[in-house]
């Protein structure tokens, strides 16, 4: 079992990895102040209830928790404020008040969409992240929450701390081999802007990391909570440092609007995205290996280093002009100056990003 | 002119209040950083818009500061997950970004839908707040902001600190009376919990306050403004001592919800409430004089002392259940014990808190 913590001072949480933690997960509650006397509300979803919900509320309700669970449907498309709206009417039903916690069992999109109703039920209750993909290290690391608008993404949020994170290595073991690689995508996002040795490790491990091997994944994801806890330790509110993990983003959520959710994975947008980053980083003097390395070991890890050629420039260019990340109306991006270390460049040149994006188009799938 | 701050460490902010402040907005707004190259939000009400939107557009345009506007209907239907989406809809349609500010132009609907919107809009921007209420003094201070659900008030929401608050008193001369005396209700709320001597001053002012002498609303609003600034910079969060500034509120509340939000303005149901907690201290042992003068000084301010006649006791104490200030199934109630001091009582015993609801309809209004 591993052990790790995000340190922000009086909102500090540790993250625990290991194998059976579901089986365990009352002591790991009481050891960290959960409420026996409230009631918690577990949000799940239709993938994951089936899987490990029982053996999640069986374990709580023996120690004396008071539980009540719901299911939403998988899928990015629950993260909106109708369902806000249905989760906080259960969480009324079901009596939960200020001392209650909300639990997420499940990936990114059930952190997300339970966060924001831990954030927000009441102004904030506590809040239990129990991940079960690989991606979800990612979310599970910083606080960030938010649901969806019709128009953009991850537009209403909030940055709400878990008490705790309870990952158990058990609960990959059903991921389809594609959740597995995009997972695999931001463990590299976190080698890539903060640990060469990481980045080397991961390509020596690829294939083990495929196959779910619990020592190597154990460990990856200790890495990869790691870097991105002493990134959010140093920013947490996304003023200046934080903006690093951004790495693949910018390109990454554009092509993943424009490809409509769900044709290409979070992770490989993000895959792409870096690939996209690394060639800009040589218009900006980064050496060719950079991007030779960025491509190489992302294709070892089963990810897309190539755009799907149907997927229009014009709508990727104009998506990216309504990200987030562009304050002020300048154009930012992370780009890398060597493998293991980035750069924020503002006032890049939309031109470049274009030729960029066309020439991802070009790439060879490895 | 004065001015205070909230004193909330690298949170605080500073509350001015003078008259003709919304003709120099732009030099407040310069001073406390509020971007001029993002653009701002301003959210109004359709009761504000006609009166002081165009003198706040265009002191600010006339500044170089970007802004567009939004009238949302007056009113508390406007604070919805609905309205909230239209908002944001309109931050990202007008370029909103990180920089941004939000400017909430209103009394306490537009102030507690404005600042969630500036809460959750891509996790957390800028607030700035413009009362045109008396009651929004209160709301000015504290960070609460939130929307109802269907099924509870304010249950969805976020702790959000404004940059800056401005309190323009020539906003608030257009004031009905009866949402003069309503809003005096919290004023002398923060009296009742915190400050004998500003309760006397209540009691002889009240004939000036009503008349919305300028002088002695200035007073008045300093006045409630530094107790809720000197409870909530102990308290930011509402684990403990904030509790106090519910006085009033769990009786409140209920008598809101039963006679429909409306038929009682906030302020009086508080009122109400008041003369409810009152007499719930006599059986703590506080003397009668504690209940006679809470009376008297609501009564001065114009405000209603007695429970109507045909609201339902059975579903006043129903409504009073489902508050969300009991924690752990305890009903918790904020007594006073002299005036100008209060206490928390939890285990606060239902069948007393049914006689006294049942009593409050036998009460003289004077």
């Amino acid at each position: 079992m591993r052990e790790l913590t995000v340190e922000l001072g009086d909102r500090s949480y540790p993250i625990y990895i290991g194998e059976g933690l579901l089986k365990e997960a009352s002591s790991y509650f009481i050891k960290h102040g959960i409420s026996q006397k409230s009631p918690l509300l577990i949000i799940t979803d239709s993938n994951i209830a089936d899987i490990h919900l029982k053996t999640l509320e069986s374990e709580l309700a023996g120690a004396g928790f008071k539980t009540a669970s719901v299911v939403v449907p998988a899928g990015e498309s629950s993260k909106s404020l109708a369902m806000l709206e249905t989760l906080v009417a259960k969480a009324l039903e079901e009596g939960l008040d200020r001392k209650s916690a909300i639990v997420a069992l499940g990936g990114g999109v059930v952190g997300d969409l339970a966060g924001f109703v831990a954030a927000s039920y009441m102004r904030g209750i506590k809040f239990v992240q129990v991940p079960t993909t690989i991606l979800a290290h990612d979310s599970s690391v910083g606080g960030k929450v938010a649901v969806n608008h019709p128009f953009a993404k991850n537009i209403i949020g909030a940055f709400h701390q878990p008490e705790l994170v309870l990952y158990d290595l058990n609960t990959l073991q059903t991921l389809p081999p594609r959740e597995v690689s995009a997972g695999l995508s931001e463990v590299i996002k976190h080698g890539l802007i903060w640990d060469e040795s990481f980045v080397a490790w991961c390509e020596e491990n690829a294939e083990k990391l495929r196959a779910l091997d619990a020592e190597a994944l154990g460990y990856a994801l200790y890495k990869g909570c790691s870097v991105k806890a002493a990134v959010v330790s140093k920013d947490e509110r996304e003023n200046d440092l934080r903006a690093i993990l951004n790495l693949g983003h910018t390109i990454g959520h554009a092509l993943e609007a424009v490809a409509g959710y769900g044709e290409l994975l979070h992770g490989e947008a993000i895959s792409i995205g870096m690939v996209g980053s690394a060639k800009l980083g040589m218009r900006y003097g980064a050496p060719e290996e950079v991007y030779t390395i960025t491509k190489r070991v992302l294709a070892k890890a089963g990810l897309p280093v190539r755009l799907p050629e149907h997927l229009d420039v014009d709508k990727i260019m104009e998506a990216m002009m309504h990200d987030k990340k562009f304050a002020e109306g300048t154009m930012v991006f992370v780009v890398p100056t060597a493998i293991g270390s980035v750069e924020m460049k503002s006032d890049v040149r939309i031109q470049w990003v274009r030729e960029i994006v066309e020439q991802l188009k070009q790439e060879v799938q490895q």
